[in-house]
């Protein structure tokens, strides 16, 4: 990961994260400021979501060795690691580059516009006090950073000791995750409820997520058959996508591999070295990911725009804004189709008239402004040129 | 399987077979004549459905090395037995013991009171043309029956072209074995629809299935896991059951390791080993297994002959039987319960209303006998005393 190549497309990364980020700031974020998309769908992007390195996400029960996998990494500890067979690591981690050695505690980091946590503020106090960012200066640090998770515990413990919610936490950082790496332990394998509901809560990011069966060098060739053949019996039904989950199988930390696993050395090192490939690969598809939520969002809020333009454009002037807007939501379906009909947009782009109904409720329609059609064309400029524009010089470099 | 000891088990399993018949056709079979039992459920019992040593059936789509695994356990050609890259085993065949050489077409087979097959005959000739029993000597044929069948195509092919059920004639074998062998090919692995349809028909037999992952040599040791774990996702969907499937990998035929997988000689060979043990613990529970048959099938004839001799009562004497039994069918579960509570039986040694009365409709329940309480006390007799003595002999033999 120190390799001068890979440092150099980090840097080109880097500029072209501040280019995206400049595009949404000049024309995307107006529109979306001027008709609340916030308060309807997700937090506006704050710089930090887009200097952010590619992040990865490691989850799994307890003590099956996701915080020695990053120490294994790092090639060094972090500030607040703890490993232990004990339920060790009691708050999420996020271990990112920093010159010196520092922890920002939780509501810190949350408050700060240039790391991309603002959005963790939704999760309340009693979260950000069990959250955590460790910087530190690590070569793989440059190109990835890491949230360490606590172990996912069975039974009533997991929701409601911990006094928020475990799995719409895990559930956030998944989505802002470019890589969700999922660890069992083969010496204990046991994929409890809980964990079962997690990997439920992942569908739809089935593409980022890896499996990797940890500890496998603790036991006999045959019976480490027998653990995976159980895991894949087992996950295939819980993701119950029809595309295989690659899951890769070995001794994921900085030590020698033990006697009974010794006969499979070679299967395990051809194993970390995939691994290793695949996590030297983000930096380059996080940066296309991220160019393509931006081009989802954008569409959405252009579709946001003309909709509540639409809208409000039927209220009334004086009296009557309750009770027609209340008829407006409830015919929202016919409403959306005269829009996308209208204006040739996809039925694809349109929310859910649920979501949108949801959070229209806080609003009066017709206190939105008139659609500035300086700030859509501005919008279809960056989606028809900008982008395009940037995503070519990535092609170039990744050629 | 030519082990001294193994054959003396062998002779003492075929005396506790004699055994079981003797019962069943003293205390057993006059009940099931007198009502007709036969037409209601599965056809009687002739004396091969007791001499029958245990029974393997292999089942895969074609080319997976079906029959050259049976080759390989035989250590010899058989009598109709050919291998080829091509879909190759046109025929279902039986493989028995026998001291010399022949093969037996499946027509005459099938009538042949000595052998299990007369069940078969329901498939009709387009199937029995397609079915042959092999006889030849044999150490593993002492202990062991095999049946070949051909492999299972994709597509129409499979069951149109040809001319009988496949799936049903899978299905009748699997409910007779004692072990189901489900090899697949990992050098090509591919489950179709034809092959699921096939698993699922298996549902209720997933105790007697064995996976063998075959050919695992010809490739290396990383895709050999990743095949091995494609198969585990999908049989997972597939057989739904949470019991992993147990899955022997390795190569099962008679000719030295490929090289691509000659790394995990070990482990291969202590599959064969392991599937090897397996097959030579067939012959001990195979005895008990059909035991366990004849019971609940003995249960089932006292549970009928009290049911249509309960009907039949209240048949009237002259004129009306039409319409009495067609009253009588319209109320079979309150007419079963009547009987249940009035002999005390268990509610689960009942059959399906539904199965009962499709089996009635081409019998006049008036002409049924009355029930003789001397035969139903030969087969109560044998239900407490004559079976439960036969089963203390071969815990006895098994410890
Ligand atoms: N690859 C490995 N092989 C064998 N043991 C390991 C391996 N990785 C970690 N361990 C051991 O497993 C235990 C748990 O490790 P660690 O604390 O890293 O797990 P964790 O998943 O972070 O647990 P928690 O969820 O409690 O934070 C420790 O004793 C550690 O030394
Ligand atoms: N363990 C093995 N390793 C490699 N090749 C094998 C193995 N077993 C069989 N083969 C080869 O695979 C091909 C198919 O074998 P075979 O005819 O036994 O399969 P089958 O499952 O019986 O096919 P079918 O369903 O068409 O009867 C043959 O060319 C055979 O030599
Ligand atoms: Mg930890
Ligand atoms: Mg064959």
């Amino acid at each position: 990961f120190s390799d001068p190549a890979v440092r150099a497309r980090r840097e080109r990364h880097a500029a072209m994260m501040d280019s995206l980020k400049d595009i949404y700031m000049a024309k995307i974020k107006p529109l979306e400021t001027q008709f609340a998309f916030p308060s309807f769908y997700s937090s506006e992007m704050s710089p930090g979501d887009f200097d952010t390195a590619p992040l990865v996400v490691l989850i799994g029960q307890y003590s099956v060795g996701k915080t020695s996998f990053i120490r294994y990494l790092l090639e060094r500890d972090f500030p607040g690691q703890r490993v232990s067979v004990e339920p060790s690591t009691d708050k999420f981690h996020a271990i990112t580059a920093g010159r010196v050695e520092r922890t920002i505690p939780g509501n810190a980091a949350a408050v700060d516009a240039a790391r991309p946590f603002t959005g963790l503020t939704k999760f309340g106090t009693s979260f950000l006090n069990r959250f955590e960012v460790a910087e530190l200066p690590s070569p793989i640090l440059d190109a990835i950073s890491f949230i360490d998770t606590p172990g996912i515990l069975s039974g009533e413990k997991n929701r409601i000791e911990r006094g928020y919610d475990v799995e719409a936490v895990i559930e956030w950082f998944a989505s802002r995750a470019d890589r969700i790496l999922v660890l069992f332990d083969a010496h204990k394998l046991d994929i409890s409820d809980e964990l079962k509901r997690v990997l439920e809560a992942l569908k739809g990011h089935d593409d980022k997520i890896r499996i990797i069966l940890n500890k496998a060098d603790s036991i006999d060739p045959q019976k480490m058959l027998r653990v995976y053949g159980a895991l894949m019996w087992s996950l295939g039904k819980v993701v119950r996508s029809p595309e295989v989950l690659r899951v890769y199988i070995g001794s994921f930390w900085d030590q020698p591999l033990a006697e009974a696993g010794a006969s499979n050395a070679d299967l395990f090192n051809a194993e970390k070295a995939d691994l290793l490939a695949d996590l030297r690969s983000l930096p380059r598809n996080a940066a296309v990911r991220r160019v393509n939520e931006l081009v989802k969002r954008a569409r959405l809020v252009k579709v946001h725009a003309l909709l509540c333009s639409h809208l409000r454009d039927q209220m009334p002037y004086f009296y009557g804004h309750k009770e027609k807007q209340a008829r407006l939501l409830a015919r929202l379906p016919l409403e959306f189709s005269k829009v996308q009909r209208a204006n040739g947009l996809a039925v694809g782009d349109f929310p859910k008239p649920a979501r949108f109904s949801a959070g229209a409720t806080a609003h009066d329609l017709a206190s939105f402004p008139k659609l500035s059609r300086r700030l859509v064309e501005a919008m279809d400029g960056a989606l028809a040129r900008d982008i395009p524009a940037l995503l070519a010089t990535m092609q170039e470099d990744a050629s």
